[in-house]
């Protein structure tokens, strides 16, 4: 991996360049893209140009390269959405978060592969850690290119799982912040209610670090360790069970950081939660086949299953049940707000085990999508495996606009883990 | 004009085709568009074929002629959002609003012109009641459209009043409906917790209706009385007072509501709603540097000035003091329940007064831009006019997510200003 924090700080002492950077970057890529597919469109040739500019290492992403996921248009590049539809497509502006990545100093590499409008149809992405398995979805280039090394960071989305589900696949950090902390403005869109931009990086540190530089906000974690977080473990969730790795890899979490000093406790969600999570496919699709109507309209024969599927169950949603569903998810916020009263963040799965085998699917979002639905910053934890050596993330949930906290807590858990040996 | 109802009525009935309807329309448009200009791009050729459908008479919206603001995406014609930059511009998709209409039946006949980005700078169009005078903005194309019968509707979007206030000054019904109702996806974004979708059209009711058929909303308020509703007269606002013609009006309105039966009463806001005004340009120039920043970033010679004084002044606010006003606002809905809970609707007027002469301004959003931070559905009630002929709009205000409720209390005003002489 090329770790976002330690490159940054080389370049500003003038140890490394950004063009030396984009190089780092461009061995891995050669090496094994053929292998991975993290890319749907590589513009290094673009990237080394910009690289050469000397005011580059004085900005604040000091050229760190990026990788932005195909659902963020961008006007040097192609954008295809992982959609046959947009193939060859250049949007005439960059997406907000591709501008405000370029003004801080970031250089993007390439586009990265998506699923279908971010939905679940996958790509040609393989997991780097072992290519008969899926990278997860949807920002599966994103992740697994983080995972390869083919860049310091990524941009991806999350409407249901698609940030946190293939950090976890993939080994790698990924945060998706609160709802809306991100600008969406050029981010190709499924539901309005849902969409959240977020990052990937090699660890928790580096996540934030991106994150806080590409958004002028102060959530950066490093240079100072975190003080020992209240974290919950959540028991009986309204979602099935993980599989027993991925639970012993919670386990194995929750004690390094009551070692390290953490205060461990257990909760429940209120029932109007468990309301709420079924209701995130009503919403889902209802705007899905508002966003998505003019594909569906003009090139219906075009769209692969799962979208189709969710545009026509979107279709057959009257306004009163979706309006319905949006009131329970409102009063579901109040929920949280009872939860986080009395602690500082949430334990859990990012996602019911190690990447499954196969190419076919991308995963499931059980794990995600309740969080996704109340738009709470969420972070996946990398640094444990399965028997196989496939990577198992774990999650930090915090409360809603706490996103510094979160990633303070989510630091505290990576940092415990990594010393419990 | 061309009023939504009537005309849906005899297509229904078999005494108009759709052709001919769209014949009537560019009738209108031959004798007026030189003078007025609400056309940013005039595409009848393309509607007159789309009329011939024989199965379009059977669809909810018969055929009806629409105008689109040019800031809404359009696969089948030029958008260019009032920019320089975009001079030619075609999107690869329709913007979704655009494709619920033409899936109703609503036929588009061309894009109306829209200040840039929907912000201040006016682009060339003339108010049909005086074409000295400014038709308001940013929908300026749109509100001048269908008072000049050009289109029998026309969408809108309002930031600050661009709905309501062009609305007013062009005399015809304009809805803003409650914060997303509509979905806004492709549709150039300025600020994303402020933009809202909306219609102009003849009549309150020929307003419900267009925005009941193309949402699939049980909005329409026409073929029944609407029962009396308890109106509240706002005194001593945060922002400065109407004109003398202007508080006439609201005068008037609220006598004639009150003897068709209405309950008057008076409030006046809770602080923190007075707070939430002042915030307005926090939100809107903090998102709109964001929103707008690769146009700031590849095109700033281009963009006119006050885009880009609203986008510096953004880029100069920090993240903290956004996030405070947006707390602000959080706490402010609540002031707005507090008023709801003894009143139905709140009468004010649409704008200070009638449209102001000159063309370089088009006017100012005091008397709308609170209520588009609050998210509350807003309809301009058409009817009244000052010495000079100009139209003069009443606002009616109701509470997030009643808008049918609140089309029903400003059909009723709007009957009663009709009956009362």
């Amino acid at each position: 991996m090329l770790p976002a924090l330690d490159l940054a700080r080389r370049v500003e002492a003038g140890d490394l360049s950004p063009a030396k950077v984009i190089e780092l970057a461009a061995e891995n890529i050669a090496k094994r893209e053929s292998e991975v597919g993290a890319f749907a469109a590589l513009a290094l040739e673009h990237a080394r140009k910009i690289a050469q500019d000397k005011a580059l290492a004085g900005k604040p992403l000091r050229g760190l390269p990026f990788g932005l996921k195909d659902i963020f248009d961008t006007a040097d590049m192609p954008t295809e959405y992982g959609s046959t539809i947009y193939a060859g497509h250049r949007p005439a502006a960059d997406a907000s978060l591709v501008s405000m990545i370029a003004r801080a100093g970031g250089v993007a590499i390439g586009k990265t592969v998506t699923t279908e409008f971010a939905h679940l149809d996958p790509g040609k992405t393989r997991n780097p850690h072992n290519p008969a398995h899926t990278p997860g979805g949807s920002s599966s280039g994103s992740a697994a290119g983080v995972a390869a090394g083919f860049f310091a960071a990524a941009t991806g989305s999350q409407t249901g799982g698609s940030v946190i589900r293939p950090a976890s696949y993939c080994g790698v950090a990924g945060f998706k912040p609160s709802y809306r902390l991100l600008p969406t403005i050029g981010m190709k869109c499924v539901s309005w209610h849902l969409d959240t931009a977020g990052f990937f990086a090699a660890g928790v540190a580096d996540v934030a670090f991106v994150t806080a530089l590409a958004s002028g906000r102060d959530l950066r974690v490093d240079g100072k360790a975190p003080s020992a977080p209240r974290i919950a473990i959540l028991r009986d969730p309204p979602w099935p069970a993980a599989n027993d790795d991925m639970n012993k890899a919670v386990e194995t979490a929750a004690q390094a950081a009551e070692k390290a000093g953490a205060k461990l406790s257990e909760i429940r969600l209120p029932k109007i939660l468990g309301d709420a999570y079924e209701l995130h496919r009503v919403v889902q699709s209802y705007e899905a086949a508002q966003s998505l109507a003019s594909e569906y309209d003009r090139h219906k024969v075009r769209l692969r299953t799962t979208t189709l599927e969710m545009i026509e169950m979107g279709l057959a949603i009257s306004a009163d049940e979706y309006d319905n569903a949006r009131k329970v998810c409102h009063r579901a916020r109040s929920g949280i707000y009872e939860i986080f009263a009395d602690t500082d963040a949430i334990l859990s799965p990012s996602a019911p085990g190690a990447a499954p085998h196969g190419l076919a699917s991308t995963g499931t979002s059980t794990f995600n999508r309740l969080w996704t639905l109340m738009g709470t910053p969420c972070v996946s934890i990398p640094g444990l495996k399965d028997a196989t050596g496939l990577p198992l993330g774990v999650q930090i949930i915090g409360p809603f606009g706490h996103d510094k906290e979160t990633l303070e807590a989510a630091l505290f858990v990576e940092t415990a883990l990594a010393r419990r040996n």
